[in-house]
């Protein structure tokens, strides 16, 4: 039976990565678009309680039928397979993001997340994100990525992924031939430069942007940043349990009877 | 030498649970309070890069000194130790969240998520959450789990915790003496009970709220819903490196080689 794919993504309905996705989702089983009106990177894991979402109707610039939602990119999984979608997703795929989304970004990332609340509706899912160059430019190609989310959504659906776990795809720009395959990768460590800014606004106020350089990485060998370095796509199994195991029985071993 | 605290929340400047955090806190070290200007729950692990921040300088209920931002919980602890405050913070503590973070909740939770934002930055940070009655009373008594937190903290400041970990910590609602003491635990299984609640407006357009019954979780031993349904205060050690590892060998075997 055809499978039933969700795309979403975190930089809204207008994005080109979704697109070229949408694109190749086409190829290999029936596919519902449920994405953000508007762009939601660095938004987070959200869950909106406070207040109700609204879902316009629309097209993509390619004219395929999308659901665009006032909420998070896990917002519009929630939606989508709370019921909004009558039919039953068989996987959900969110990107292609603007940008690769490595370490420690995982939390952050609306991408990531949208996969993760998948991931807590026991649905498979493939986040997928492409490399920014440094001097990116304005008209990047999303096909080689694109394609790359393809063969991997593909052996998703042939395998099968157990829904406590979602993967992480992170694709270099490189023509789709100079790409030298893939690798299985741990999450890496990312290098934030963030500094704050402080301006004073034409009224004489305070205010301030969380500034400085884009993030850099570690490139070591199997994880997700050197992948990406080496020219590979990078692909690291994430889970939602985040307990640190091999910290717990040192904190055991803390004094917790004294007052 | 004096520790230098700072005192985060995602229940917003006026919350009660804040109150009680920042006076056991006092009895500890040098306190700091920055937090959201409104309640941020759900509201996840978020940078704002798109737009700038406001920080007002404000009192607690008790006369407390402090900064409030109309960013998330994690915005605040970034303008923070990004150099908001002058002196180099010892230890991030959030809370007290009206509601407990369990299982998956982590990932959603502003109390959590700014504790990982100070653990990115290298900070040994304690996120705190006091379990929510089904029948709970507008009053809550946050005096035992303030109590529980000055417990919690003391022993971070005098063992030390590798700034790659964060302990999630959560208090039953019970009077001190009822409370069993702490165990150590792993994150363990929400079960979510959303529904999607479609309604029309006055003006005959559908909107959807994410409704549905609070969640409940598997009391399963050695779990942070165990050990809060025993009575139990529970620890869980979490860390940022979501990386599947027991998964990493199974999709290693997948057929990554042909087109």
């Amino acid at each position: 039976m055809e499978k039933h794919i969700l795309v979403t993504n975190d930089d809204g309905v207008t994005a080109p990565g979704l697109l070229a996705l949408v694109a190749e989702m086409k190829k290999i089983g029936k596919v519902s678009v449920f994405v953000p009106d508007r762009n939601w990177s660095g938004g987070g894991h959200v869950k909106t309680l406070d207040r109700a979402l609204r879902v316009k109707e629309t097209r993509l610039a390619d004219g395929t039928p999308a659901f665009a939602s006032d909420g998070a990119p896990s917002d519009c999984v929630a939606l989508a397979t709370l019921g909004f979608l009558k039919e039953p997703i068989d996987l959900v795929v969110s990107g292609i993001n603007n940008g690769a989304n490595l370490g420690h970004d995982v939390t952050y990332s609306g991408t990531v997340t949208a996969a993760m609340e998948a991931s807590i509706a026991g649905i498979p899912s493939v986040a997928v994100s492409l490399e920014l160059l440094e001097n990116h430019v304005s008209d990047m190609d999303y096909a080689p990525s694109a394609r790359i989310a393809r063969k991997v959504v593909e052996r998703v659906l042939a395998n099968g992924l157990a829904p406590e776990f979602l993967l992480n795809v992170n694709v270099p720009y490189l023509a789709h031939d100079q790409i030298k395959g893939f690798q299985m990768t741990r999450q890496g460590l990312r290098v934030y430069h963030s500094r704050l800014d402080e301006r004073v606004d034409p009224r004489g106020r305070a205010y301030y942007w969380i500034g400085g350089d884009a993030p850099t990485g570690v490139a070591e060998r199997g994880s997700d940043v050197g992948a990406l370095a080496d020219g590979y796509v990078s692909i690291t199994p994430l889970q939602l349990d985040l307990t640190a195991y091999r910290a717990l029985s040192e904190i055991n071993t803390w004094n917790w009877q004294d007052d």
